[in-house]
């Protein structure tokens, strides 16, 4: 049986690995392109962790996270008008994926023995990296740098994981009520247009 | 005596380096930032490799990549015009260094203990992660993403590497049959324009 | 107390931050986005060299390099006008730290027991890797390709202490006569306008 942590994974896997596709083909990449571009969005962040923690990167230990990939080019082939109208779901499934990649970033530094502050900078590394790869191989500034609350709503996630630790909780409820938090962030901010201000250029 | 993967290695080296030189000097860049890129453009796939593997980058152990790459700076000075008119030597050169390199991928992660699927993505991005970093570098959008058969030669020599290990030939025979293959598939993708279906854009 | 290569180390790290601050305001980033990149030129540069060498990167054991680059943000954010008019101030802070993190890169490495031109490249990674890295996410042709001397000058200061290994002289005088070598060749290479040839494009 599947349980609801890998479940979460895989959909914030094909999620990721969707928003790299369509942005992919947006470019006229062709499929093989389109695939790595995919891959690198979903594991771009964890394996990026694994280096800076000297640990095997996750994705060589399983063969699942390339299968999906696979799974979300094939999806969006064949569904390609069905794709663009689930803009919302896709966004709803890539908010689970951020709130997710950032706790098992945040759990998986302080196993190997770090300070909380480097879990923190892991857990917005694994939530965002992927997706600073992915525009920067299609050669565009990085969404992420000018657009709503995105790898800031893992960094806030790791203060609520934080400020869980001095509380009792047992750390699974830690880890759920981050991956809640980290999610409502990012939905609140791009529903309620919330954005960090802007610094202006030196020629304004 | 110098032996015949080291001089196809060498021969790799060198053209994979020459390519990131012609690309930076059309971008006007010095010959320092030319040295760079033809350096990068020939270790970076194997850098990645030897990172995600957590062995010590080759290049570190050997001075010879550097040189090779000296050598190749070298050579676009003073054979300028020359060097243009090459093109289908290089071209060659360089389906001889993807084929190698594939194969010094797929062994070295095998030597790891990583499963053969591993050991297919090592190939691939040991071959065509370099020319990626090449393209990113110079402000482009990666071209193998969008032309020709190239990092998907790696993954079909791939294939053909784990076909061959059934069949009980040697492993330097395997070896020699993928990198012929890799050689292979990539001229014939390119002489007969084979290419993978563009994932069409959402606009279109 | 606070010691004298610590003072440099901050003040390097400092002006690499604002450099990167400064670029990334020029192209309307948010603040979190300007920190990112600030941090990133700050500490791209010894975080590969710590890849390649298999170190745990330098800023995850110790929290000031996290909190120099966002003082360098609040710098930049209170004292807009104020930044752009110390041009050459942090002109010369980015040269001592160009000069200081070429001889951290180079003691590092000959620590881990590599050779001295392995240290050289490691030398030249940390001096300019991160500027390249803040180029590359703000999509533009990484500078340091195509004007002055500036990752050249980590080379150069490389020779020099190799040179000075010859001498009997004490390390601790070996590395600041390196970083002052670094330091100078820089500012004289600005000054005079020193650069190396271009190398010509192919379709002129």
């Amino acid at each position: 049986m599947i349980d609801f942590i890998t479940l979460c994974d895989y959909s914030g896997t094909f999620a990721f690995a969707i928003s790299g596709i369509r942005l992919a083909s947006a470019k006229q990449f062709d499929w093989f392109g389109a695939y790595v571009i995919g891959l690198v969005t979903a594991v771009g962040g964890g394996t990026l962790r694994d280096l800076l923690l000297n640990a095997t990167p996750f994705w060589m230990e399983q063969a699942s996270y390339l299968t999906v990939s696979g799974l979300a080019l094939l999806f969006v082939i064949i569904f390609k008008k069905f794709v663009i109208r689930l803009n919302n779901t896709f966004f709803i499934f890539d908010a689970i994926g951020l709130g997710l990649f950032a706790v098992v970033g945040i759990v998986k530094t302080l196993e190997f023995g770090f300070p909380m502050w480097v879990a923190i900078v892991m857990g917005t590394i694994t939530g965002s990296f992927g997706g600073m790869l992915r525009d920067t191989l299609i050669n565009e500034v990085p969404l992420i740098f000018r657009k709503d609350i995105y790898a800031l709503a893992c960094v806030f996630g790791g203060f609520i994981y934080y400020l869980c630790t001095f509380t009792g909780m047992s750390s699974s409820i830690i880890q759920f009520i981050t991956a809640v938090s980290v999610f409502l962030i990012r939905v609140i901010a791009v529903k309620y247009h919330v954005s960090v201000p802007v610094l202006k250029g030196e020629e304004s």
